[in-house]
């Protein structure tokens, strides 16, 4: 069996989503694309971290990350990613109303799950047999498996500037434990990471 | 002139003093010693980190670090380090009520200084001269250096769990950008240096 991963690009001071996510500013609009300039803009210093973000065989993601829109479904949104998202693996989205699965090109397929995190969690690591199952995000999402301490690998990109405010990784996670693995710092970004204790 | 420097033994979640301190438990009993088992348990893990702690010429730090007595001043109280602090060298005590200057075995001075940060970084430099001006802690001191921007280098020492409440490092310190300078792991820490932008 695979390990349970999750990578989160964060600030500073840990946060993950600014305030006021919306269709226009998915981070909200403070942040714009600050927490991803390591990855988009000097990609060539931290290739290798680049890539173990999409090293799964299969993904868990919040309902937020996939779909914005905060009111109804919106049976049209099929994702930020376009028509070939680059998970390539099924996609586990945890919501409340029920979706068919939606199979997009290049290998994704996004499963709407609403019997909870544990149910997603167990779908995913079957559909991942000997890979990966990757906790895609977003925050909440990752706090709440980093709480029930199922996270083998956790791998924070840091970029270098504070927010103050918005979601934060590990918040209501007290009391958890980890074991140092791994660190290394670009002129950009500072990568961690930490494996379940 | 050397640099403003800090150094901070944080939890993961940035906490780095957790709540009821008393003079029983320094940083809460919820912490104990744990912020600083990398360094008495496994100092030889950190050498250099550590010797760089105490690499300065001059020390600022506040009222609750030196004295955790919450009401008057205990004017026998000559801080947590016995007779022979290891700072050797002037330390400027962030206060509101004066007291004269106490000098301790070894080469350490606490100077009590009630004109405020400012005037308190202006004589550590002056103290100082060429060598480094160290910000000692606690959290809300490093806190407003960091918020004023006259950090340097910030050296974060990050224990690898949780504490979910406390004083955290960077809290009223929004939009703050520094460069990623440095990281190294150990099996009981995470070693960070940023550096003014």
């Amino acid at each position: 069996m695979g390990l349970v991963t999750a990578d989160m690009s964060v600030s500073l001071d840990l946060v993950g989503a600014g305030r006021d996510q919306s269709l226009e500013h998915p981070f909200g609009p403070a942040v714009g694309e600050r927490f991803h300039t390591w990855m988009f803009e000097h990609g060539e210093e931290s290739a290798d971290e680049i890539a173990g973000i999409l090293d799964a065989g299969a993904f868990i993601m919040g309902r937020h990350m996939f779909d914005p829109h905060r009111g109804e479904w919106d049976l049209g949104w099929t994702g930020w990613w376009g028509p070939e998202p680059p998970y390539r693996a099924p996609v586990f989205v945890l919501c409340s109303r029920p979706r068919e699965p939606l199979t997009m090109e290049g290998g994704t397929t996004f499963h709407f799950v609403t019997e909870g995190p544990t149910v997603a969690l167990e779908r995913a690591r079957a559909a991942a047999g000997e890979r990966n199952v990757s906790i895609a995000g977003g925050v909440t999402t990752l706090n709440g498996y980093l709480a029930a301490g199922v996270v083998d690998e956790l791998r924070l990109h840091v970029a270098p500037f504070t927010l103050g405010e918005g979601l934060r990784v590990f918040d209501d996670v007290p009391d958890l434990t980890m074991v140092p693995a791994a660190s290394r710092t670009t002129p950009h970004v500072t990568h961690l990471t930490f494996r379940r204790a």
